[in-house]
């Protein structure tokens, strides 16, 4: 293990670069720290014409990124393209076949492929690293997979997409709308010139899909992920939430139930009280609750240049140590292949608002659907009058099922005072 | 690697059952997640006859605890007896010598001998890991060695007690003071018959020591520690402190200045809306700042049966699938003998509270003195008039030097209207 670890990256955006400076910067520190020098032997990318601050003097680059899996000088190929299929995919499982050890940040890949590409890794014996894949700098994975290893995990929580805290937090600090403030974002570089994948909770169901698999020892199902995204959100119910003693956030939430493996992505009321509700802005956390440990919360900055190279290099630190275990703790025969637990079976308290044109008789017939479903309230809040006519009127409620709360719903919405679709956030406790 | 590992247990308090009952509720599981089975062969304690809940058929009990570390059938011996000398130190060294692996939860022993004990493990090529010494169940041991192997850490600070945490905790949910607020946690089993260890903030100076020399790569170093605890901090404090938008709390904190290594144990002022301010009760929390991830915070339980096993669980389960590094990252021989930045030399904000007379002229003499050690005010709070004649007066300073403030404090406290010591209370920024 005295010999130099020969290191591939394919992909130089800002990950990558970041990854090439983090080595460069801490050289002689990351070779007495890894037991061996880190050698950054080729890199491969789109453009080699591109500004990117980086010095690649000496470092091979590669046209093609599959050369990297081919090359017999590399040990270890980084994979920091993206995407669940296209080049990444391809290097990834070349790179295994070949039996290199592989680092990646690819949560779309990972979410989609996971199961997969550990049973490939594992076959080779190689190592298939993805601490970058989630909660950026935050070293999740390997709390999971190695630090809380001997919990049973009874459930997983956390903000994992800091485009969309991002845009909640502003929103609540300013009470501006939604798209408004994405605008903002997307000018400041917080958000893609495309949000949807962070703003529709796509990204954050992949990263969950991994922690999932990760902790209950089953096969990564993305697929299982019920996802709602925060484009709903208004300033108002930011308001009520405050109001209510609540902070809305989008979380990613995983257990298991009697009907399989409940994954769930969609904004949350989370009570003013609880260490997540503070997390803000750009920040991540993740929450495990373990049968040993209890609660426990890891938080820092879920993406940027820095906190993901940071995960990468992690990464490869265990490489040059050979740290060898299954992707997913257990041997990939061996993850569980659990059903997932339909949306239609959860169970929780609900914040329902309503605009409702204000005259007499709506209330009743709101109260009355909710009864028909045997849905208590636990408070009613309603807004004076308005000139328009129209007014919000808040609703939550004891725990139910999420079926009925949909049934009753649907009833509210076909009532003619009922002036446009419900908003429905969840309430979750902790 | 497919074959069991064989444990021995030396100490069969909370914890040591703790890992008993973990061992065996996770059997399967932690086979699967390990790599091989984890097999407890002997156990060892002070007292056999004492009722412990756990079941030890077919487990040798060993009479003397350094057999353990003779047994040949032993793998890893696993100590949990505590202090940093006696058995404790004589089995782990013994342990190392016979070429075993050893876990341990000694933070005592770790913090006055770590540097030798690395140096010893190193050269027999064992394992030394001591996940459960630091935090609890939070991994932050891992964290600091591998999940943020990639950083330099600028500074680190943490709330390592949760005895004391508890107790400043109630102090201001209820406003009771201090000495009735250890009594109840004593009779609750939150605090020891003697406390002194807690409360003197000797644990959290312990366990911050470790802290330090795994995040900065050199010698631990117990006697370079600053320890004040929480005894002289009152209701009235905790009070002022929620008046000026801060929480008072005991923290471990830990910086590389220009004059060596800075390691402060002491209660402090923190920001209201920083996240470290909300972690109540019993719960730890560690912050750590390196300079590719930026800030990340961990937190959990930092004691009790189930999170501490978690934590020697996990450290058995790193031996299971032969994770051997240097304890302390850096090969020990490598591991840096920097020396303890003076108390002195430490530039901070200060909180201090007077208790005088109330007659004309004090507050001149009290700002002459700052004002003569060139210490500026951010703030002063006087409270109207009492009948025994003597009130508080708040001070709040900007940034200065320790010694200017000592100097200063010390002409304050000879002022004859000045009642009592003055209690000061450093304002710790993030």
């Amino acid at each position: 293990m005295t010999e130099t670890l020969k290191i591939g990256i394919a992909g130089l955006g800002t990950v990558g670069a970041g990854v090439v400076k983090l080595l460069a910067a801490h050289d002689r520190l990351l070779g007495l720290r890894g037991g061996r020098r880190l050698e950054l032997v080729a890199v491969s990318a789109r453009s080699r014409a591109r500004k990117r601050d980086i010095d690649l003097s000496g470092v091979r680059w590669e046209k093609d990124a599959l050369a990297l899996a081919d090359a017999p000088d590399i040990d270890v190929v980084v994979e920091l393209i993206g995407g669940s299929g296209g080049v990444a995919k391809r290097l990834v499982e070349r790179a295994l076949r070949a039996g290199k050890h592989v680092v990646t940040a690819n949560k779309a890949l990972l979410a989609l492929h996971g199961a997969d590409l550990a049973a490939l890794a594992e076959k080779r014996g190689s190592i298939l690293a993805f601490e970058a894949a989630v909660a950026g700098g935050i070293p999740i994975i390997k709390a999971l997979r190695e630090g809380l290893v001997g919990n049973r995990v009874s459930r997983l929580y956390g903000i994992l997409n800091g485009t969309c805290n991002y845009i909640l937090t502003t929103m609540r600090e300013t009470g501006r709308d939604f798209d408004v403030v994405l605008a903002e974002a997307q000018a400041a570089g917080y958000a893609e010139a495309d949000p949807s994948f962070d703003v529709d909770g796509i990204d954050a169901a992949h990263k969950l899909a991994v922690l999932t698999g990760t902790a209950f020892g089953t096969k990564v199902d993305f697929a299982g992920v019920h996802v709602e995204g925060i484009r709903r959100v208004t300033s108002m119910d930011i308001e009520f939430a405050q109001e209510l003693g609540y902070r809305i956030k989008l979380l990613g939430l995983a257990r298991e139930t009697s009907y399989g493996i409940e994954q769930r992505v969609h904004p949350c009321m989370v009570p003013l009280e609880t260490p997540i509700a503070h997390i803000e802005g750009v920040f991540n956390a993740v929450a495990i609750e373990g049968d040993h440990v209890g609660k426990t919360m890891f938080q820092g900055r879920g993406a940027g240049q820095g906190p993901t190279a940071s995960a990468v290099v992690a990464d490869i630190v265990d490489v040059a140590r050979g740290r060898n275990m299954p992707a997913f703790v257990v041997p990939a025969a061996r993850l569980a292949d659990k059903k997932a637990s339909p949306m239609d079976r959860h169970v929780g308290a609900y914040y329902i608002r309503l605009m409702v044109q204000d005259q007499p008789g709506v209330i009743a017939a709101v109260s009355k659907a909710l009864a028909a479903e045997r849905i208590s309230l636990e408070s009613m809040l309603q807004r004076g009058r308005s000139q328009s006519g129209e007014v919000p009127v808040v609703l939550t409620t004891h725990e139910t099922q999420e079926a009925r709360m949909q049934r009753a719903l649907a009833k509210i919405s076909r009532l003619k005072a009922v002036a446009e679709a419900p908003c429905l956030i969840r309430i979750e406790a902790f």
